[in-house]
């Protein structure tokens, strides 16, 4: 085998079987040798970009890596913004760019120029800070190597995307016959007995706990197990936003998702307790907010974690660190004993969960008398299948959608981290797919859609049957509400100065069926079940996040703001003081 | 003044006017300072790729430094693919991005983790492989430097892009009222007493002299002066692509463009040239071919440039090299004494030229009995104006428009060694924005046109009399041109596995017109002079590029291959032997 049908061999031989793509000179005899390869399946998408995002939705919705194909400069540098995505929020993909020969490159000159070869770019380079591993072959001895490496390295401990570089004289250069599969070496981390005595500690002193499930416990594939331990022991527990496609929201347990647009009660049970156990979530800054020293102010904070350098970055928080192989959670959770919860935490607890789960009201849209995106979703999460894939976009739509979308069994995510707009639409293309089987359901703002729409060609072209839900307020609302903040409403280049197309007139260019939405009747199985469609909802400009968190408040203080004695209510055992100049009547 | 009414204040100051933008809520500060100051304006993007290609076309139009404002994270990264246009092609150009609070950054926890605030991205290391000069700022003073820093490295030397990147609490730091405009340092080169005397050396040895016209007299602002000096002595030139934008195509010495696609006349001339005096070019090789040994294998080569590197790539060449300000070009050649052309050398590149020079024909077309693209071209260029915009995108599309135009008094460019599908809309939006008195033509085929095929609403909302010409084949051209040489015509992801839009449809959706052209009379001026319009140039599939080098032969030895007789007329003073397995009849 040459290296280009090397590659399409190894990727048969992990089950990488899809690759999505889009063809150039320097890619152009490793897609030929994929696409002769029987055991692979190519799609073609119109931007790179959308390959990238659609490989990403691989391992989440099927726990496989995604592999994309690009060619030198453009098409590689295109893919950035994917495989980013995929990096902050820990997926595993695997990217393989065509480099020019090596005999044309700049390096082979041996002077620093800008460049050498047509469309030559230090790709490498340019994505080490958003890959876990990065590298150019530079013979097919080494491809046959870095190819086993990098697989290995983009599926174990935390996982994420890596990029291999092929130069053309490496594709067409003799590779041998046999297969080097990756072989994943152990995670490195403390010894699971040290673990179990530190979350022993901190569970022995617990009154109030709280256990936050983070995206980590999907990640490694222990949920059921971790729903189980949950359920046995009774603990309360709220969820990151990417935590929350792992497990059935229906639980007794779970309290609501917590953070910046985080559910009241969840916050409150959260900022209440006085301890937190964090099970693999990263506690970014749209969880804790820019004020972290506000954050669960009266609780020890105990966070277990894969990765070393999520738990050292809490040095100045005084949390307690515990850094553990996930596959060994769920053995070391049944090992704890945990108390019967303290009634008096059991009581608030419940109380938190009965006033403010699930009872999201969108006060802007009863307002303006329009349609609530919160009705709009629940209305969905009504008719789609109990295991439908549920692919959120970002802005103010995908806050909506994780404020009030339940999980029975469903997939649910977003581009979390990088939170690219434009994510929905490829990444439905991807899950779809690959699940042909399920229902797929791309779910955009008006802004992010028009990022990536040249991928309706793809939907298109291959016929695939994805619902893509537009959440349309002619604007930038997530902007337009920062602006309402913090520039007394000057709604610059969020709604001035910018026009977004009629959805409507697109579809029916791409061949696609299309329904616009006015009143929540409208929204019936039927749209879901024909056949792709975009189902335009239409909204209110002027609809809001509610709740959302404005800078320098604690995340249980949300905007709109609660009367003092339902604050006061929801703070019953940490206070949290506003200041004078925040407080509300 | 904060930091982002800084920044504002400093482009207007140094006549960056235009904005081109898509907001985030890590820029919305700028953009808002941007919206406020009365001497700029903003154009709203629908992807930030649109934004940077856009503002890569400002300087090439207008000789204007364009500027971008993108969010952190996938705003930033979203640049790159335009970033990286500007740098291969020597366009300055300013790239201001915003970056998470420095409290909430990664860098502040002390560890080394993947991401600490929402959408934080390390965009300057990324873009380093691809800008002259990038860096972040942590505070206003280092704002106030490194702006008129960035902004005097963009411009001086070889340009470049240059990225700044800003926190939002630098955005909002006190920044003082004074700005510290750039001031140009000198440019590092050789005395140009010693580049004399070496031009006099090279040009004192020569017989059959020829000067190949590369970008940097244009770029470097001298080309009324090397054009005047050509003329005056007569000397025969060819050019490079990026060089052909910047002297009338009627002048007498000019034979042709060069190069893989180049004309074969041109090819032939520089071939059996015996002196190649290059200005501005660095050869790359899409000039000389992947097989540099073979160009102007009987020659001296003497390159001009002001990029030191540039010139250092050529120690195993034995090319005779000067390091130039050109700002001091014009001087030099004055000084050049140039002897009157040698008759024998003056009637073969007139004979060549004759034979050669726009004689475009497709013989496939012909074959086909379907439009040919060069005719289409040649039509186009009679009808609009002299001083048109022509803005090509890539693939084969612009290898024809490449072959076929003429130049007056047009400006006519296309994405060069990066070489991005979907540049030529977002240019042609960035040169009408800034130049709206003069016809812009953005010239495409119909796979690079669909990448950024979001920007059309761009056009729409502000617009734009822009005439967007597709060069439809159904395919991607250039590579099933590729495919049929040395992949036995298999068309996997080029033709096979995909399909583009009704962009007549698209056209509509958009509110644009729309005209579908199968005869060559459709194409008349009222098409480009009635406001925006999607000029659909329906192709054979089949239509190849003609004439093409493949692999192994020399830039003079194209295909379609000529006959042994009229390749040895084309020879007339060196010998290009062809081995016997490419021997043709």
């Amino acid at each position: 085998m040459n290296g280009a049908q090397y590659i399409a061999e190894f990727l048969s031989r992990v089950g990488s079987d899809r690759v999505f793509l889009l063809t150039g000179g320097a890619c152009a005899f490793m897609i030929d040798a994929v696409a002769q390869h029987r055991g692979l399946h190519y799609t073609c998408f119109q931007h790179e970009q959308g390959a990238a995002m659609a490989a990403d939705a691989l391992w989440r919705v099927n726990r496989k890596v995604g592999v994309t194909m690009a060619t030198s400069g453009p098409g590689a540098t295109n893919l950035i913004t994917g495989i980013a995505t995929s990096h902050f929020d820990s997926i595993p993909s695997l990217h393989i760019t065509g480099q020019v020969n090596q005999r044309e490159s700049s390096t082979f000159h041996g002077a620093n120029v800008r460049q050498a070869g047509f469309q030559e770019t230090r790709i490498v380079e340019m994505v080490r800070p958003v890959t876990k591993y990065a590298t150019m072959v530079r013979s097919a001895a080494e491809l046959r190597e870095e190819l086993a490496k990098a697989y290995a390295i983009a599926t174990s401990g935390r996982m994420g995307p890596v990029l291999i570089d092929v130069p053309m004289d490496v594709q067409q250069a003799e590779a041998g016959d046999d297969i080097l599969l990756p072989s994943k070496g152990p995670v490195t981390a403390e010894e699971p007995a040290k673990v179990l005595s530190d979350l022993r500690q901190t569970l022995a002193e617990a009154k109030r706990p709280v256990v936050l499930w983070g995206a980590g416990i999907g990640l490694a594939g222990v949920e059921r197990e971790v729903a189980t331990w949950l359920r046995q022991t009774g603990l309360p527990f709220v969820s990151s936003w990417a935590g929350l496609s792992y497990f059935d929201h229906d639980q007794p347990g779970f309290v609501g998702q917590i953070g910046v647009y985080g559910n009241r009660g969840a916050n409150f049970v959260l900022q209440n307790a006085d301890t937190v156990l964090v099970l693999g979530s990263r506690l970014d800054n749209r969880q804790r907010s820019g004020n972290t020293k506000q954050f669960a102010a009266g609780a020890i904070v105990h966070v277990v974690d894969v990765d070393v350098e999520e738990l050292a970055k809490y040095r100045n928080d005084g949390y307690r660190t515990s850094h553990l192989d996930f596959a060994l959670l769920p053995e070391a959770l049944r090992e704890l004993d945990v108390r019967p919860l303290d009634p008096e935490w059991g009581d608030y607890v419940a109380t938190m969960k009965q006033r403010y789960y699930h009872k999201e009201v969108s006060t802007s849209a009863a307002r303006l008398n329009s349609l609530s995106p919160y009705d709009v979703i629940s209305r969905v999460n009504e008719i789609i299948a109990e295991d439908a894939i549920v692919i959120g976009d970002t802005g103010a739509a995908v806050c909506w959608l994780y404020q009030a979308f339940k999980v029975k069994r469903h997939t649910l995510f977003n581009p979390g981290g990088n939170s690219p707009m434009g994510y929905a639409l490829p990444a439905a293309i991807g899950a779809k797919i690959d699940r042909p089987d399920r229902q797929v359901i791309s779910y955009n703002g008006d802004g992010g859609f028009h990022l990536n729409i040249q991928e309706l060609q793809t939907v298109r072209h291959n016929n695939l049957d994805i619902a893509i839900i537009v959440m349309n307020n002619g604007s930038y609302g997530i902007i337009k509400q920062f602006q309402d903040s913090y520039m007394q409403g000057r709604y610059n280049a969020s709604r001035d100065g910018l026009s977004f197309p009629d959805f409507g007139a697109l579809a029916a260019a791409y061949g696609l069926r299309y329904a616009r939405i006015e009143r929540l009747e409208q929204i019936e199985p039927g749209l879901f079940t024909s056949g792709p469609i975009v189902i335009d909802v239409m909204l209110s400009e002027h609809t809001l996040i509610e709740p959302k968190l404005e800078m320098g408040r604690p995340i249980n203080d949300q905007f709109p703001y609660l009367g003092e004695s339902e604050y006061a209510e929801g703070n019953r055992f940490v206070d949290y003081p506003r200041p004078a100049s925040l407080r509300t009547a």
